[in-house]
């Protein structure tokens, strides 16, 4: 089956943006037509850094979180106060967007360039995550697939429950559209519980359907499924179908809104730092109402 | 005049979102009619890192940007790429949002909280960028003070070209409302030639129009300006007004496709990613059409 | 007692050595006559770095050490493994060497410099800790106050007991020599338990003796002991007598080795890196026999 | 030839000492025999470190050193100031010890170590920098191959040179020696002019001789030398030999002090700070005379 999960080549054989060129005019306008009030939710968790610096400035321990901060000496009385800021977007304490650069299957990453071509030791030339900086705007679908609760540890995500999901919220999914699923899980404070994971049936349904951008608190299983192919979201959905990851979002507050208003659908802002060459950035992905 | 410019107390002692209080749901909401089609200037420059790294495996010399990028070792052939970005956010090369605990006077922050309260060496507890983590969403308006070109150097911005400006975009600005102020400068690239600059006159007009936000190319002029008060924009419309300031947007895009449209008002995005405790944060701030 | 505890203006208004000028010829000989079989014990602790970078590929939390470092990707199969390393110089769990630029008071550093002066947001331009990079070596005394244990808690470290410890050793301390004081106390992992500390009456003992270095595992009391000037190693030795302290050493082997071979002096060699412009430099200080 | 160039198995399947364990207490007490006065020279370069922060407080470009450092706001009008240091540790600005764990060959690292055992993404495990730690003393040897001047650019360094310096030199080199080696360059600023390089043939004499630890401001040809091995010094000497590598030391004082006394021996003395886990560590060694 997942032979055919493959969108290598489909849009040319130095395309950058993958399946983001599914969002046409047409699914722009459909999500923009999503906003009435302007009502908004945040899908990024809240990262609290830690210090940069130790010492007797800094307390002994912290956890070793995403994002560490020193405050910089500006003069005596200076009026601004500022800082210096280090990220590690890949860790799943911040809400962040995966390039297409980020993986690399056998020495190529998507569509097929080489890893000695697309990346260096002090960045990336092709796949770069600030490839979307223009801003991805397009409908957002929020499947809740454990409204009120979360998913049993190691729960292998499915097309059919996907299927089940988009009935209950009455939504037709379409291409072009942000897939926003939620388990219930926060994976940065998971702890050593078996999360569940997205199986590569459930890949193939986001291929078949169009899915522009995924955003889920279901990611890969970790440890691996039983019998499921390990790593299937990244591995499938990012390297194959060139889908960029909205890696450890918050879905919390959305499917409370969603349930209150009795919609399922809205637009969908991602707006990255426009920071060149990286294999992924810090967002705050925006449902807006 | 200045006496009159001050919002510290206007929120509560403790309050963290100054001017942003005033966009009401009726502002948020005009705002949002704004959005028909989905389509979206980003207002973000491209900022290219240099290597956090140097050496054999980088160049020997570099701008001094405000970013810096190192590709982590994940293990011989592993599929994932990554790496950490070290971010110097108040930097001209970087579009960012000053949050208000960004700036001090007297050894306080708005509105009135010590600075040994506010802030220590490893980050902000009174004032920090992410308070506005929900997302900043209201009508942008442009004012292009020089359509086609760029102001002189050393240009004094005062109220009336701002009325001007308006005039001719036939915008009636309102409370709430996000000022985007082109002045056809890029502040990082500008080298040594006198920047222009928001004088104090212009900060009283943001305070009587009740502008929540500010985004101008055009900030505070560099050497100060003769004859006025140096630094008004920080001073004033951030540190005294709490009006949260965009500094280093690109809005060459924007002013090109708001001629083109006949459109001078837009929706104004602002999804700065939360990280917790910073005094300003990298952002893409975005125009929806 | 301390108006007299003062060495600004001794050597000059521009000096950047303080009391390393007490090493002369005639001291740097002596000290070089103790070294006679290279036998050596080095003072520093050891310093195990915590990661730099977070996630999936690093503990989740770590102590907040001095140094953190991080394995750079240098291409697939590389043969050349490297690493940044980012380090936190005045850190208990580093031993390092303070600078006459680390201490201010009133806004100056020795010998009168105005802080505006002697440092930057980027760097030290007066009193940096590579003015030393020439190499201090000089005769080292060793000290111990608590063979075979440790001071009391909240001990406070006399001259008495300073003449106590040399009559013992049978070590008359010389002019420029370099003074290692044990009291058998590793601040780094001493918890919360009050540290003993130096008091002004024996940084006044430093004075007379001509020490010209001073590294002990006794520093500055934390909490400050009741009734004794609070940090008065740093404020007096380090601010007003210019002697560079050695900060967090570990004397433990040292002892041993002294005990054993019945000698309480030795060759004593610091060789910070030459790195210009910081006010400390991680350093391992040498005793060579 | 190179076929008998292996120390691997020599000390042991998991030694991390490599040649220095040819410096035995023989050649230790040789070495402090050296050192009478206790005068003293550097043999480390002087890195200036560029600002870590850029921005409004730095300068806008800058030569991407090994080093960066950025001032700690402490809070206002604090005693202390201090800073967080980014180093970069095998840049041709800063001198430094490669340990035998920087070079894999085959996915291995000295003795035979298979890198994912040696190294991770955060630390080296087997071969770092701090197993010399206790100081490397012993005597050392400057073979100056261009007295007064500088080597011909590309110029090949063969045993018959070192052997017809050492004769210049009236000196025996001998098992358990560091060796200095002097051609006149400073890698860091040559710029694009071509660099003399060690020969195969020259590592091959230094098996032989037994030499312990190879300091030379001539190190691998870049480019490679036509005809000879690229990179034969990290290769065989580093990689086979397992003779640590002190980079980019500066040996102009050196050879100008050797000149003045008609010395070419001396006690050599390398103190890298004890930091865990690197790959390499900056160093200040020093010729004591």
């Amino acid at each position: 089956m997942t032979d055919s999960l493959d969108n290598w080549g489909r849009w040319g054989d130095r395309d950058q943006l993958g399946a983001v060129n599914l969002i046409t005019d047409e699914a722009r306008t459909r999500g923009a037509a999503e906003a009435r009030t302007g009502q908004t939710v945040s899908l990024a968790r809240i990262t609290t850094p830690f210090p940069l610096t130790g010492g007797p400035l800094a307390p002994a321990t912290a956890p070793t979180t995403a994002v560490q901060t020193m405050m910089l000496f500006t003069g005596f009385g200076a009026p601004a106060m500022a800082e210096v800021m280090v990220v590690t977007t890949h860790h799943p304490e911040v809400t962040h967007l995966d390039g297409l650069g980020h993986w690399a299957e056998g020495g190529r990453v998507y569509p097929g360039v080489g890893v000695a071509d697309s990346s260096g030791p002090t960045g990336v030339r092709h796949g770069a995550a600030d490839v979307f900086g223009g801003g991805i705007l397009t409908r957002g679908v929020l499947l809740d697939l454990a409204p009120g609760g979360r998913l049993a540890p190691a729960h292998p995500v499915t097309a059919a429950e996907l299927d089940a999901a988009a009935g209950r919220a009455g939504v037709d999914v379409l291409s072009g559209d942000a897939l926003l699923v939620r388990g219930g899980w926060d994976r940065a404070t998971a702890g050593d519980v078996p999360l569940p994971g997205v199986t590569a049936d459930a890949v193939h349904w986001l291929h078949e359907k169009g899915i522009a951008v995924y955003a889920g608190d279901v990611g890969d299983a970790m440890p691996p499924l039983p019998g499921e192919m390990p790593g299937a979201l990244h591995r499938l959905a990012l390297g194959r179908l060139a889908i960029p990851l909205i890696d450890g979002p918050n879905l919390e507050e959305l499917a409370v809104t969603c349930e209150r208003l009795g919609r399922w659908t809205f637009q969908f802002v991602v707006a990255a730092p426009r920071i060149a060459g990286t294999t992924g950035l810090p967002v705050n992905p925006l449902a807006v109402f």
